[in-house]
């Protein structure tokens, strides 16, 4: 039985630009495990009621259903013991946690902020009143109010990025000369808003912009490859 | 010939409160190793010419001197194998980095703005001069004026810490159920205030109150006995 992931889509259904999503993409094309992806809205409910919880990814792997980027790539790296590693070694796992808290804390609220309005706009009309009534109710505030602060967010993500920034002065990647399941943690808020919005987040002239260059292009340029909102509207 | 270890000193030469000189600090006391801890005042540059630049810590072993907390914990770990190890093998020594660009890009200039008067008035009367000028230079502002705005800078920390604070939910240190150098990279932060300054930086409902307790019990008390200003004043 193969696996198959629930990854949540937009009005084309072969736009994904889930954050979440995206990491285990990643973790999978690492492993290189083959998985049928299934395009999910936030409205379906009912079709992955089955996980016993209502957010993607969820990962069906062998008849299990596993919820939960973090807890998939954790049962992938078990799995799979003998595909490359995600994580260098039990040891580097609480590591690679704090990384993926920092993506989930410090970039996500950041960069929700910018695209907000963007993802809006891509998604299919039945998810469309579902996400601004969630979304307008978190941030106390219209879709459009939120949109309207793009540029100072765009200024406090720079900020935020030093840590990153100054690593990847020295590295090429996160994990260190190779990437691995940090980097996708990381790279995952990129793809976000890549495939979602056509916003710029990086300078040409930061090392990230660089390394996430390099990431679009690995395994044979999955990421850079997929589809786009920019793609979907022409 | 044993390891000699220069630490910024405040009026008090007891006052050890740098917040690199306290990562290397707990490295050494991590594996296991007594260094001569030499009190050094910031206007003392010659005393630390022979290393070839002008900030502490600066770690002399076997005669030769290593500067840059970052690269004491490397050679520490490598000269001294057979003692217990500050990373989790090589491949966790990226990660670490990242945890402690992190705390020195997100952590270091919040707090720095919380305490910056109090170190000011713990330094020696010779270094108040160079500290206040330095820093009023990089700030743009006074000293009394950067610390008005300890209230505000207060909360942010408590934004910040947000991905320290999800991790330590889980796991009662960063490095997982025991402490490695990333931890040390980020408590080196909390002692420096705790040195320096009657600041309290973290709520005791906080996951991260805790884990510095931890620490600061770790090495039978090392940190926990530490002079502080309070009872230097005293």
């Amino acid at each position: 039985m193969g696996i198959v992931l629930y990854e949540l889509a937009g009005d084309n259904p072969d736009l994904r630009f889930s954050p979440h999503c995206w990491k285990v993409r990643m973790a999978l094309a690492h492993k290189g495990l083959d998985a049928e992806s299934r395009p999910w809205r936030f409205i379906e409910k009912d079709a992955i009621a089955f996980s016993g919880q209502s957010c993607v990814p969820v990962l069906v792997d062998d008849g299990e259903a596993i919820c939960d980027s973090w807890r998939i790539a954790q049962r992938l790296e078990a799995r799979y013991p003998d595909a490359p590693a995600l994580f260098a070694g039990d040891g580097a796992v609480p590591l690679a946690g704090f990384v993926n808290a920092w993506a989930d804390t410090a970039l996500r609220p950041l960069i929700a902020r910018i695209i907000l309005l963007d993802i809006h706009d891509c998604l299919a009309p039945a998810d469309r009143n579902y996400f601004r009534a969630s979304r307008e109710k978190h941030f106390g505030r219209s879709l459009e109010a939120v949109a309207a602060d793009r540029t100072a967010n765009l200024f406090a993500l720079q900020s935020a990025i030093a840590p990153l920034r100054q690593i990847l002065k020295e590295r090429a990647f996160l994990s260190g000369a190779a990437p691995a399941y940090a980097d996708y943690c990381v790279f995952g808020m990129f793809m976000w808003a890549r495939c979602a919005s056509t916003a710029e987040l990086l300078a040409e002239d930061d090392p990230v912009f660089d390394w996430r260059d390099r990431l679009l292009d690995a395994f044979a340029g999955l990421a850079r490859r997929a589809p786009r909102v920019a793609t979907c509207k022409e």
